[in-house]
């Protein structure tokens, strides 16, 4: 293990520290706000875990960079050294309507490279991570190789944005599988791709938070994860995401028109 | 307890029995046959599973009928007496797909009054039921009387036949509530809506088996479980159906045409 490695067990220690945290808070009343609209909502426990993890890493790492969901690291625009990316609530919709179903994720990546993630399924205490190069795991357990299966056979996660905002092409992706599928996070849509549960997800807008973690792991198990346009994902801006086995990410990039969603 | 009641523990055994053979059945071939689509499935387990409850339940109450979702019990014409309806695998799709995110499920009527429903999430190990009357549990924990939240503050779960068949209506009600979800699974979309993590669920063909338990857990809780047209349920036949709260069920019978679905 090499000195980025070796950080593994110090990270997942700290998301478990944040998910009790989180466990905690269903005890006591939620704040909650709107970002940009009545279904982008923020509360007061994504500012407490983005500040419990930022003082986490940066107490331990001081000279690396960490950007996060709320408010830390916005002004990052280059990805040189070491720089950690957080998400410390994925799908906070979820985490407010539903108490599960809802993530914390961290990235670290060197250089622009991914070196490891996490995306921690709080309520199913389900840890998938992955180290570059390592392999990618759920809890204690490897992930297989994923099997290239086709669209036809699989079931795929769209996103709400885009099936609520009448994407004919979207639902015809959807039509085109076994069925759809949506949970409303990315990261754990992403893990359930990389588990072999669904052969794609799709998301019209991921912002670098919501990316990071999953696109390690997604790759270490095989999978294609990339701009819908085809282009590499560019973790300084909001991209739409494609994460799919080869076979289907070759399909739909031929048969849909997904470059204009 | 009365003598119908008191059946609860037993049904309860045979279904973590039945949810053991399905656990072992994951490391063996499954044998995987097409009904309707390439979308409708049933599996040799299917089959092993309605077979197993359906010889529990014989050899137990000899007297009693069976409705069963593969073979058993489809002369029923009446809902006199007891009649036992079974579904032995719930959401088909994802056993074979996930192996995850499938029910066993059996509901007990007499003269048509839901009597004992029972919805077992296997591989969460989650047992929604109720005893008519008596309150709906998970487990060991009393389910909550539903908050009666309207659509635009809940999630909402729709059938993937209803969003990938271009029904406008279907997208409009996801758009005008918090955001979609969708399990493949009625089932476990119910006891979703039952634990008050989605506002409504609504599908356009349900059988009798994908209704009979859920409709119980679902009442006793405070929701309106009905067909889309408004109307009471038919255990006889195949029915639209929405699950929801008493509030969003009065918005979404005003505001969108859902009769024709």
């Amino acid at each position: 293990m090499d000195r980025i490695e070796k950080r593994d067990g110090l990270i997942k220690m700290w998301m478990r520290e944040a998910a009790g945290l989180l466990k905690a808070s269903f005890h006591e009343k939620l704040e909650i706000q709107e970002k940009t609209s009545r279904t982008d909502l923020v509360t007061n426990m994504d500012k407490t875990i983005e500040l419990f993890l930022y003082e986490k890493i940066s107490a331990a790492f001081p000279d690396e960079r960490i950007m996060g969901e709320e408010t830390i690291g916005h002004d990052i625009t280059d990805l040189k050294g070491i720089v950690w990316i957080v998400d410390p609530i994925d799908g906070t919709l979820n985490f407010i309507k539903q108490q599960s179903n809802f993530a914390i994720m961290i990235g670290v990546y060197e250089n622009g490279e991914g070196r490891l993630g996490y995306i921690y399924d709080v309520m199913h205490d389900e840890m998938f991570w992955a180290i570059k190069g390592k392999g990618a795991f759920c809890n204690g357990k490897r992930l297989k190789k994923i099997e290239d299966i086709p669209l036809a056979e699989g079931l795929v996660a769209i996103s709400h944005r885009l099936i609520a905002a009448d994407e004919d092409e979207a639902r015809k992706i959807g039509k085109a599988s076994s069925g759809l599928r949506m949970v409303g996070s990315a990261g754990l849509e992403t893990a359930l791709v990389a588990s072999g549960k669904l052969v794609a997800y799709i998301a019209p807008s991921l912002a670098p938070w919501d990316i990071a973690a999953g696109k390690i792991i997604a790759e270490e198990v095989g999978l294609v994860y990339r701009q819908l346009n085809g282009q590499s994902i560019n973790l300084l801006k909001n991209n739409a995401v494609i994460v799919a086995t080869p076979f289907t990410y070759q399909e739909i990039m031929a048969n849909f028109s997904v470059g204009q969603l």
